[in-house]
């Protein structure tokens, strides 16, 4: 066995976390700025640790709460192994560990941004960028290292590093779904929480700050505004860096999940270099090589110019980003040729067996490639400054906030569109290349430079903050201006890694749900059936109600923050006018005691209603899996189609809404009249910006999770709902305490310890795949002329004969068959 | 064969219609008042008029183009009759007639209630409720009349009026769907065209009138006043009530074909008292009964004193509307007992055939009953003017027009969890109770009550007129003092109705798409193949683009009315002084147009989607009809359950948003302070009212026929799309032509002019339904003991036999089977 490729994916992620702990380095050796900047950022940094620890506080009762409930569901369901607490703990831990260090990073960079932009912008762009790419590769590598490293202990554990058949690695990759399914609990929280925490605090400041006290943004004197500092890493760093942890993990477990299926509709085993496991391996090896490409992308981000403008900031950007997609489009061509059988088989649900060239399994990487390209593309255009749909809101503000919101809302509805076209293109294109597996590859593809898209995403945070902190500073002007150029280009990418991070959600969930069926064994999901149908009913509901909590609980949390920064100048002498010193502390701990409070009941609405709905199946069906199995896939379809439209409309509604409004900084033309900050017309694209806040930035971006997490617990629940689970259940246990599973006959089985029942029952398993055989004999009778269609399928090969004459006559073709 | 039952719904449906001229004849001999008011009366009339024939000349083009299309559809699919032509243009021509019939009363009722204002109450409310009256009878007796003479005529020319067979049924029903296409097709312009000229007219003169010029609603000397008062009856009356005509059709349609296909899932033919067709009568009958009890409701709505408030006059209606439920209810029982065989056999897709008493079929009507009960009360809750929600909504405008939209925008949202918990509640329950046919008869009692419904619904909107009528002529303060309680209570009725509406909406897609299934004969619709998946994400991205159009469309009509009231004013000399003289008729052309106009776009949104669905299915599958049926299954599926969410939450939160808007009429107490119309917090509530004006007028109820629409083209292509389509298309239509269906040899048959091949195609078809016999034999082999099931399936009876013992004993057993 060619063993460099299982353990490829890991040194790769190796020399990321590597080449992450060189940036960090470089980063923090970076000149952390003079006494006052140096205060605020301190209070940003333990802000944001305050919360961190908080939080995890909180997710360590949850994670014993869902360990036990694991080890229960292991204990019951002989099929799914103890050991899956392992790996989900592991995951929750990685995760928690990825955003961490994500936070920490972002919290020490934005100050040295600050220093660096009074110096010069290339300057400024190249220490926040580092920030991002420290975020970026950590997560990454933190993510590839983890399933990795917990798939070559299972592959061990279980089959001892050697393939034997495709059920035994249903079970390595069952229980390896465990590490998916902690970080994307982890990633629930941290995003909701996040949204929750960088809202309140936001609208809090402006509400009491801006509004009421008339104090600019930022200003030091407002006791919530390192709260909103705070908010921009935990919501826009932390939360994101979950997501996208949670996503990576996801994709790759759910393509390895459907590779292993490739092998089984193969015949169930596959004489490759790789042990048997290539196409198990390949989704390893493209994200393995998607950190290193992610690498060099990073390492073209730079601008010389002194004077650049926006624009060149965001040419830089791009490069960077087109060179690692560009390689890893060129890798997927290699990989796939060296990895895979030049010819697959592949079975289509109603089409039959298929033969799969591997050059269409590139392609499929490709479609994801494009998808992830092109749906930045329609972010943009729908989101960013000056475009069609941003300048028809800002002309709509003129008649006030009814029309402004109109504008908004229709322009999100109206984003759905391509969107959805686009990504029902490429479900379906990816799919007919390369059936699931091509899915799930194309999503692998899309996220292998995940590193990357991280790097560009988190750089934008971090100047804002660097702005906040020049502000607050009283820094000479020039220096806001230069953080000021890469907040507005990281404005442009927040929207755009937005749209990323839906696509690879909408695509990860697929997969998964892909692998949700082949896990359950069952023939499809039939919406026909009524309560197939009522539960796409109740899980096309579930994004909505999931989305208005996130919008409440912002609204009363920014209420409680409201109320603490009203207190605080009524109450602290001299606050206004800089004598006396605001409490921050108080309201970082008020914003971080609400997103927790509020996070709950979205985490129970997510976690609970997928365990009713197989709770509420088992009550009516009993026995019936099949049905059961697919009641819960319609709800995860349900889940998915309405979380993907509920977080599109949003992120674009929010995202457009934010810039019209921005629009109005250099002012812009309405009815012919050149239109500025503080006219009507801002007034009302102010008011859309409100709405739009938590749309953006908390019900909107909180749709992903939603989704794969759905998604995930109904793969890590398929066991219970496998067609005659417990029979195959008996054989698993048979299997893997005994090693009967690859090459042993009854007796020896027993003697291993097994109950005889199961030995027979396992036995009975594989003869029956090797001698069972069905004979369907149709018979058409017209006037006496009789045609007989004989169908007999045995080992999975299909023989068709047609026979005609009298009914004797074809009587005796058929006997003569026998 | 009792004859009597095929055509007593014809005589209650004429009996419907005579109660309706009595009641017409006596509205238009109340007295319509002086000279002021008669001529304001007279505007709107001319107005809405206008609107109407303007509406029909174009929807002329629209029946010619589509029946040109459908003669073709008939032309190619043997299946499809061209009388499906017939019956769409009269199914188009009844819906015109029915809303031309409302519009017309509407429009006399209101000044007749304005003048009865002036005398009393109880006699204002005896006349608008006498014109909706009018109204619900037009449209339920008209419904029923055509609905049913037309099956009659198809019955008798495809069976010459006695069973023959489920095939031949199939051919009645589906030609009978035609009248539901034109019906639904012309609601479909209707409501989006009435919607958006409502709210055009609305939005336009509010903005110049009241904000602009300062002048109070209803105010004369307003250019768009009369616009706006037609717009009340164009949108709520005519919209409305094309809405619930297509919606009843539709139900029956659809609960007829479920009917049919009891019979043959009983083996082909059954043996009652209706010659066999018990179950397609019954949901005609439920129809029938259901215009006598409306009837006897609507005689029950009245109050005597003088002195009542808005809750009297509720009760009033309250007390009419249960007594028609609960007269309903009781009928059911009766006629599902007369009607329907006491055992039936249902197939349940997974589940097998059942045996299913007809107490079951019963209970789910009552689960309709329920449903349309409940609806009502969760619609109110969420809605109704001091209701938790609408005050939360009212608090938050304390804060600005912001957090008032979030609040309203999280309240719509909400509202669909009970709303969607109770669909799927009642989609399982009435499913399991009676299979599809059981889903369709719960929403066919549900709609029995049609024209009690649109009595309640209509005389809202003719309140809301008279109203205005009193306001612009003058009258003393106490007339419009009585209307406004007709009124207010018409707001609540008007939200419910809505309500009702889109379950009703709901259900009957639901039965539409169980009916699809079975007209194309496919075996269920698989959402685990990518193709049908990838439908499922179009048709769930549909409903929110259609609702974005119906906004933006919204905003443009009413930017046409802004422009032309400022020109009004400016141009038109004295016209604030009230000695020049509005130029009304502009303004009403001007919403016609841009309503003609805006409702294109949508329309063909509508109606081309699943026509391009079908094609492109058919461009890459090909002849896999199968797989194309279940992608178009699979877009049904999409847009009905995004379609229902976003029904309910557009409707709920412009309903939510009306009435925080209105509670500051009365004052409401906000932080502990008394709080008024002009206040800040109103004005705030007054920015949401206006994004949810165009929600609950326009784009909200469009869902209703957005979704009815989809599943009836789908209904409507079936026949494209059945399973070897082209074998049964040419027996069906040498069974049509010759009447070879029912008994006759093949030399009959080809005497009677068919091909050799046609009447061989079709007696091989009669003959294998005879003989056709399947064999399944499944051996399994464990350690030398053999275990053979053998599953014999004959004419629909499946038997089974299981052999055990060596693999030669097994052979033998199995061998001496034949």
């Amino acid at each position: 066995m060619n063993t460099i490729m299982i353990y490829l994916p890991i040194v790769m992620a190796i020399i990321g976390l590597l080449f992450m702990w060189i940036k960090r380095s470089w980063v923090l050796k970076q000149d952390a700025g003079d006494g006052k900047m140096k205060e605020i950022s301190d209070y940003i940094y333990e802000g944001a640790l305050a919360f961190l620890k908080a939080e995890y506080r909180l997710l360590a009762f949850f994670v014993v709460g869902a360990s036990i409930v694991l080890a229960g569901l292991s204990y019951f369901v002989p099929t799914t192994h103890i050991l899956i607490v392992v790996a989900f703990v592991f995951g929750a831990v990685f995760s928690a560990l990825a955003g961490n260090m994500g936070m920490k990073i972002a919290t020490k960079t934005n100050v040295r941004t600050t220093q660096a932009a009074r110096t010069s912008l290339p300057q400024a762009l190249k220490v926040s960028f580092s920030g991002g790419t420290v975020m970026g590769l950590g997560v990454a590598g933190l993510a590839v290292l983890g399933l990795t490293s917990f798939f070559i202990f299972f592959f061990h554990f279980f089959m001892n590093g050697t393939w034997t058949s495709a059920e035994d690695m249903t079970i390595v990759l069952e229980t390896l779904a465990g590490f998916s399914l902690g970080a994307e609990s982890i990633a629930l929280f941290a995003r909701v929480g996040g949204g929750i925490y960088t809202k309140a605090a936001d609208v809090g400041a402006d509400l009491v700050g801006k509004v009421e006290a008339g104090i600019p943004e930022d200003d030091p004197r407002n006791p919530a505004t390192i709260a909103d500092n705070v908010g921009d890493n935990v919501g826009d760093v932390a939360g994101m860096g979950a997501d996208l942890f949670g996503s990576y993990v996801a994709t790759v477990l759910a393509a390895m999940v459907l590779g292993n299926y490739v092998i089984k509709d193969m015949g169930g085993s596959l004489d490759d270099a790789f042990g048997g496991i290539g196409p198990i391996l390949l989704p390893m090896a493209i994200a393995g090589f998607g950190i290193l490409f992610s690498i060099i992308g990073t390492m073209l981000v730079k601008i010389t110019d002194e004077n650049a403008k926006e624009a060149q900031v965001q040419k830089a950007l791009n490069i960077g980003n087109w060179v690692s997609i560009g390689l890893t489009a060129v890798a997927c061509y290699f990989l796939v040729q060296y990895m895979l059988p030049a010819n697959m088989k592949m079975e289509f649900f109603g089409e039959g067996m298929q033969d799969i060239s591997s050059m269409r399994v590139f392609y499929a990487t490709i479609v994801g490639l494009v998808v992830g390209a092109v749906i930045s593309s329609v972010t943009e255009y729908y989101t960013g400054l000056g475009t069609k749909p941003v300048m028809a809101i800002v002309q709509k503000s003129s008649t006030g906030a009814g029309t402004n919101v109109i504008a908004g809302l229709a322009t999100g509805m109206i984003s759905t569109f391509p969107t959805v076209l686009l990504f029902a293109a490429a479900i379906w294109t990816s799919y007919a290349l390369a059936g699931f597996y091509g899915v799930a590859l194309a999503a692998s593809a899309m996220m292998a430079t995940t590193a990357m898209q991280l790097a560009i995403d988190a750089f934008g945070p971090i100047s804002d903050n660097a702005g906040g902190i020049a502000e607050m500073s009283e820094l000479p002007k020039e220096v806001r201006t230069r953080t000021d150029i890469l907040d507005s280009v990281g404005n442009t990418t927040a929207a755009t890694g937005k749209g990323f991070a839906i696509a690879s959600a909408a695509l990860t969930s697929l997969a998964l749900f892909a692998a949700y069926v082949t896990f359950t064994g069952i023939d499809g999901i039939n919406i026909f059936k009524a309560p197939v149908l009522a539960m796409l009913f109740v899980g096309g509901m579930i994004p909505v109600v999931f989305s208005a909590l996130a919008m409440n609980s912002v609204g009363k949390a920014a209420m409680d923050m409201v109320n603490e920064v009203r207190r605080q100048f009524k109450e602290i002498p001299g606050i206004m006018e800089g004598t006396g010193k605001p409490e921050y502390a108080k309201c970082v701990d008020i914003s971080t005691k609400a997103a927790l409070r509020e996070m709950m009941l979205p985490g129970i609405l997510t976690i609970g209603f997928p365990i009713a709905v197989v709770l509420l199946g088992k009550l009516v069906y009993g026995d019936n899996n099949q049905l059961v199995a697919e009641m819960l896939g319609g709800y995860m379809a349900g889940v998915t189609v309405s979380g993907v439209l509920w977080a599109v409309f949003q992120n674009n509604a929010g995202g457009a809404w934010d810039n019209a409004k921005k629009s109005f900084e250099a002012g812009v033309m309405i009815n012919g009249e050149m239109t500025y900050k503080g006219s009507d017309a801002h007034k009302a694209a102010v008011t859309g910006d409100t709405v739009g806040d938590p749309f953006k930035d908390t019900s909107g971006p909180s749709m992903n999770i939603l989704i794969k997490l759905t998604c995930l617990i109904g793969l890590v629940m398929a066991p219970i709902l496998g067609s005659g689970s417990h029979t195959i259940a008996q054989n698993a246990t048979c299997c893997i305490t005994t090693g009967a599973c690859t090459s042993m006959s009854k007796e020896e089985c027993v003697a291993k310890g097994c109950t005889n029942a199961a030995c027979e029952h396992m036995m009975g398993a594989k003869m029956m795949h090797e001698v069972s055989k069905q004979v369907t004999i149709e018979k058409t009778n017209v006037d006496g002329a009789v045609k007989a269609t004989v169908t007999t399928v045995a080992n999975g090969e299909e023989d068709v004969q047609v026979f005609e004459g009298t009914d004797a006559e074809v009587q005796t073709k058929i006997d003569a068959l026998k």
